[in-house]
């Protein structure tokens, strides 16, 4: 197993050490090897070269089966508006530039983690959903500038049919895996480009008869995910929605430093934690590595489709959790344990 | 005190009933004399001469002092793609029409109502916000279409330095009557219509020394809304961020169906209940009338200067869910009352 690893900024080398111990142990139990290939991405890698998504990095994640990700982004940058290279333009470039056109993001409860959720138990008890973004198109992509002497701005959000056929057919054959239940989120009464994907969906549900499709609109989904998000499974959306809504729902468990993500494309994925950098945290030694070591676990699963590997990486965890060997955010008055201690207690 | 009237769909023309009894009560307490001026809007307008926002009713907006409006919509037209003429369109003629840039939406708790929310007790309480949603521009009214043999979809983001100014300046003033904390919500990360608004806002800042600015991110508010949404108190936003974030928070509080709006235009003023049209409740005298009848009172204030008479149509309405006199999203078991009862008992 070739795997790119891309460590990143902030937490992201102390989380991505833990996630490769794991991995590495749950590879020997099982007979496989790993070969990792580090590469460099972010401020690190605008630190170092200038570019935050070198040409060398970009060859690594090509040649690897999969590339496991840790996190990107450093305050030096945001507060500085003149900034020309930007950590972000990172993540976009390879996103663009590995084709990976569909972000998984899941949202689930842990019965004992419960109670940390800033909703209510009733309301979230039995959350099992999953956000299916498109990630390589949309006004991310498009056209952009200024014009009359700087004093407008645009940006266009463009999609073509196979853009979003493509993204669509993932999200019924993730439904007919799951409970078929598909929630297609657009702004169908006002956008354009809403209208394409409605259409584009509505003709593939002939193919999926099985699958029952529900059309709702991104205001009405924002609401309704802290109402009622027990009521959602699949739910399919473009880009800058995804965006929104993902991260919308990642609060309502609770347990948003333990939830992973994967970015899909036709020839490599990447798995990555969907927490940030958390620069406050480096080099400290007390983040929480478990949404990078569970993205490991969906990358077995996904990536190589070692279903038993990922299921043993996900019982360590839930044993980890039940024993309360946990990192301060989730210690509750109990033991803090430090990020390595915990990767050391998991593998 | 010129009013015109749009009651629109659904609950609508049930809930603008008992806002007019209420103003006509408080008015009459006060010694002013009301002149409502009836108008036909959205599926009805539709039905009766094939416009959802006809010329007849542009009139009788513009030559009013301000707007009270109840919700339009109708499922036949959300269920039918191939509508030529959607209420919808009406909505968004109308705003443009009559120049209303600027919705305020405030969220706030009623202290009985506050277990209503999905959200914990102490993670509302105190949570008084509102934001200013930018509301004719965007890419609601940018250029749209179809490509590429109806295959590629586009819609497009306009924003000019003065439609920024403009509703900033607003965002400013709306601070330094509260608590001096404005937070500007953008993807300046991404979008170049992101940077203008932040730019933009920038400049603002040495004009309102006193207020205090913060920068965020729209996938971060979406989080944080529901992580500690008393955290915020000024928010601003553009168009397609604020429809999405401000039903996220209307949630929040619990009393989505008591949440007010107004939208400000340069010569004219609307004032409508958040919630929709709601067919299913049409015309069974059941829907809660009390968003259209705060509504009102904001109308008083804001588009009158009459402080006193908003404060009496609010101090009525405490009184009714103090004692019960409620309808039956919020009876809890106890009787519930009619919308027409509420409204003669606040009136
Ligand atoms: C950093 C930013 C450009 C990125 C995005 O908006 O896609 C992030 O928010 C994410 O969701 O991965
Ligand atoms: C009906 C729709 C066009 C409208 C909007 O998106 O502005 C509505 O959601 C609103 O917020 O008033």
């Amino acid at each position: 197993l070739n795997i790119a690893l891309l460590a990143g900024d902030g937490i992201g080398p102390e989380v991505i050490d833990q996630a490769v111990k794991v991995s590495d142990a749950v590879a020997a139990k099982f007979g496989h090897e790993i070969s990792w290939t580090p590469a460099l991405t972010g401020a690190a890698a605008i630190d170092a070269v200038g570019e935050p998504y070198p040409d060398e990095t970009h060859e690594a994640c090509v040649a690897a089966d999969a590339v496991l990700f840790g996190a990107i982004g450093h305050p030096r940058f945001d507060n500085d508006p003149s900034a020309k290279v930007r950590p972000e333009q990172g993540l976009l470039k390879m996103r663009q530039k590995l084709g990976l056109f569909a972000n998984v993001r899941p949202t689930f409860t842990f019965p004992s983690l419960i109670d940390k959720s800033p909703l209510k138990r009733e309301r979230i008890e039995g959350t099992d959903l999953v956000f299916l973004r498109e990630l390589t198109g949309g006004i991310y992509f498009g056209k952009r500038g200024r014009e009359d002497n700087n004093n407008t701005a645009y940006d266009t959000c463009t999609y073509t049919r196979a853009e979003v056929e493509r993204l669509a057919k993932k999200g019924f054959e993730m439904a007919m895996q799951r409970s078929k239940k598909l929630c297609c989120v657009d702004k169908a009464n006002v956008l354009e480009t809403s209208r394409l994907w409605r259409e584009t969906v509505q003709k593939l549900e002939k193919d999926y008869p099985e699958v029952e499709v529900s059309y709702e609109f991104v205001d009405a989904v924002a609401m309704r995910l802290v109402q009622w998000p027990s009521a959602y499974d699949v739910l399919i959306t473009e880009n800058l929605f995804g965006d929104i809504l993902t991260d919308e729902a990642s609060v309502i468990s609770g347990s948003m430093g333990l939830m992973p993500s994967a970015s899909l494309g036709e020839k490599t994925s990447l798995f990555e934690p969907i927490h940030g950098s958390y620069p406050q945290a480096a080099g400290k030694d007390i983040a929480n590595p478990l949404a990078t070591v569970l993205s490991a676990a969906m990358m077995f699963e996904t990536a190589f489709g070692l279903k038993d590997e990922a299921e043993a990486i996900r019982e360590v965890v839930n044993k980890s959790l039940a024993e309360g060997v946990v990192t301060e955010d989730l210690a509750d008055g109990g033991k803090a344990y430090k990020t390595s201690e915990v990767g050391n207690w998991l593998s």
